[in-house]
């Protein structure tokens, strides 16, 4: 008898023990030393944040690409973006050229860094021939409205004397026009995707630099300037090119980024984690399986918010499949997951550990958990149907 | 529709964090949230050793009863003993009055170790009017052969001029005859069963003495002496009562008190877990249900040893009923278990921790694991019997 169960494998990432491409690995070992016929059918995950370019080129066999730009405060940096197996997808986040993590906390200005390290390698993929361009925008150390990608490739930002301004959201108040006769022809051509898990408008109290501006080291007072001058950036673009981004959600993702991957690349911004979704075909490989396996590093109640594990479930129960999930750290109220289509989380610690032994052996932990979920399974073939309460429905 | 679907809960403790008991009231109460209408039958186990009282007095309701007892070296110590909830059976562990725990490593010294308080607890027992004793005779601090537990039941021990002699292995040499005439008469009518899981004889290379001696604290010439003490002592149990226990499996056990014990309280031994197997009615509880749960605070390749999962694996296989264990800590080469009956074993950690976290939180982690498994169970209802290789075989 043919064994055609199929097992889609579709986990985030396990931060800083495992790419989600080795936790699918890990999971399929397990599975197969349980039974060796079940089919698991790898799609290593994401949501948008870390990890995410990771995922998507591990999903394609596609490769990755290290460069130098510059980096916030115009250093250089080693940054990193992808190309998907077929040649068509590059895929990058803006936190490997622009983040706040690159940035000392006490050398953290708003008012000058900038975007333009990202713009680098939105031009770096244009010259691998993409077709469409996947960007993840969380974990800026900027300001700028994406000032600095509009200049990384090719557009002018120019004073009212025709001057180009220097980096930095500090300087959009003095914007008068935005010149983009050399900006990159080959934009026109290509479909981008921004993942993007925030509403906030450019500007205003729920604006990108009331919200943001603090956490990458703006004083009050520069907050109010980092507004006005975001303000003045939608001003100039609304007078040139007739769009207004002042209030549109998710414009003041990233210090601004969001509205300016909207204008100037007329980028389509997406949950991340429905990004993800979308892009590696998740939902039509769920159809095909008889249940879904996903997981993370952390899982907690947190994770109902845009989370791999959270939006993999919800394609999964489209469809009636069951959900497994596997976590390397279970926090508090999972319970709220149950409801949301999770149907059971395990731990993969195999005892009292130190964080540091629980990052060195994710994968054998859980190749020994997939493992003993599939024996589970395998052990209760042939039961009676277990569990119909006496209403006669299942217990949530 | 009726649910009558029953789990078994036959774990045993796991130590220093919960009682057996406890561990199924977690895992009853993780079950019942994932499903009410799951009936949960507890039958608290143990394998002879540590916690085998509580177990075996928490599976009948019984109580624990604490006594001022002689200690190893005839000082006070506190000891317990069980009485079964019917009042039929007596339940103790000679480690309680006689263990080497109660002895700091500096002071060991078999010489003058003796069994007494094991004979006041089971003396107690008598008094409550039980019928049967189960006795678990690990972790001894002795080599006496039991000698102490003659003389707290009223017999006495002879030198070749009737004077009696002091307590301890040291003085069996110089035993000529073993004065009966005062020995407790309720003894002829219990029924003794007696936890052993070693099968050395009294005397020789492999015998009480040259095996068990050194952790005890015997030099190489102690254990000389010892071994030809109970040898001698032997030889006067042989004469007087024409039984010979010096090369009988088990009577090597705790110092020789396994031979004592079959000598003069006409004791069984039983390998531990299957005197509580026996004791606990576990096999009729586990034919009526339909899957069988059970675990321990560690498990790895050693738990095949006579450990409580792999005995209660055991029983449940006869019946082909699906064997779920839970641990606190999962060790070395828990896959040995897999092909002796244990169809899966999940970790109860929620990820890393102190081993003093893993302790405290214990029943909480067994509460969720449980939980979720049984959630797993729920999630897989009316999905295809998914595990059939191509050769129409489970895989084990």
């Amino acid at each position: 008898m043919k064994n055609d169960f199929v097992i889609v494998l579709a986990p985030d990432s396990f931060k800083e023990s495992m790419t989600a491409k080795e936790v699918c690995e890990a999971m399929e070992r397990g599975i197969q030393k349980a039974n060796p016929a079940i089919t698991c059918i790898h799609v290593p995950m994401a949501d948008g944040g870390e990890g995410t370019m990771q995922s998507l080129v591990d999903a394609t066999g596609g490769t990755i690409h290290t460069m130098k730009v510059k980096g916030p405060f115009g250093n250089e940096v080693e940054a990193f973006y992808g190309i998907s197996g077929d040649g068509e997808t590059g895929v990058l986040e803006m936190a490997s050229a622009s983040g706040i993590h690159l940035v000392s906390p006490e050398s953290r200005n708003p008012l000058v860094a900038t975007t333009y390290g990202t713009g680098e390698l939105i031009k770096a993929c244009l010259d691998h021939g993409v077709r469409n361009l996947l960007i993840g925008i969380g974990g800026s150390a900027t300001n700028d409205g994406g000032a600095g990608v509009v200049q990384a490739l090719g557009g002018k930002l120019l004073d009212s004397e025709g001057i180009e301004l220097p980096f930095g959201g500090g300087q959009l108040g003095r914007l008068a026009s935005i010149d983009l006769t050399h900006f990159d022809p080959r934009l026109q051509d290509i479909m981008v995707e921004v993942a993007c898990d925030v509403t906030n408008p450019l500007c205003g109290p729920k604006g990108a630099s009331h919200v943001f501006g603090p956490q990458k080291g703006a004083t009050p007072e520069m907050i109010e300037q980092l507004d006005d001058n975001l303000r003045n950036y939608a001003n100039v673009i609304k007078r040139q090119m007739n769009r207004d981004i002042v209030d549109v959600p998710g414009a003041g993702a990233a210090g601004g980024l969001g509205g300016g991957l909207m204008v100037f690349l007329n980028g389509v911004l997406k949950k991340g984690i429905d990004m993800v979704i979308d892009y590696t075909g998740l939902e039509e490989k769920v159809q095909q399986a008889d249940m879904v396996w996903t997981g993370e590093g952390g899982m907690d109640f947190q994770t109902q918010y845009g989370k791999t594990p959270l939006g993999v479930a919800i394609v999964a129960k489209k469809y009636n499949k069951p959900v497994v999930a596997l976590a390397g750290r279970i926090g508090d109220q999972i319970e709220v997951l149950y409801d949301k289509g999770i149907d059971c989380i395990f731990g993969i610690m195999p005892g009292a550990a130190t964080i540091e032994e629980a990052l060195a052996n994710g994968q054998e932990n859980v190749e020994r958990t997939s493992e003993n979920v599939t024996r589970l399974m395998l052990s209760l073939n042939g039961l009676k149907q277990p569990v119909i309460t006496e209403a006669g429905e299942r217990t949530k």
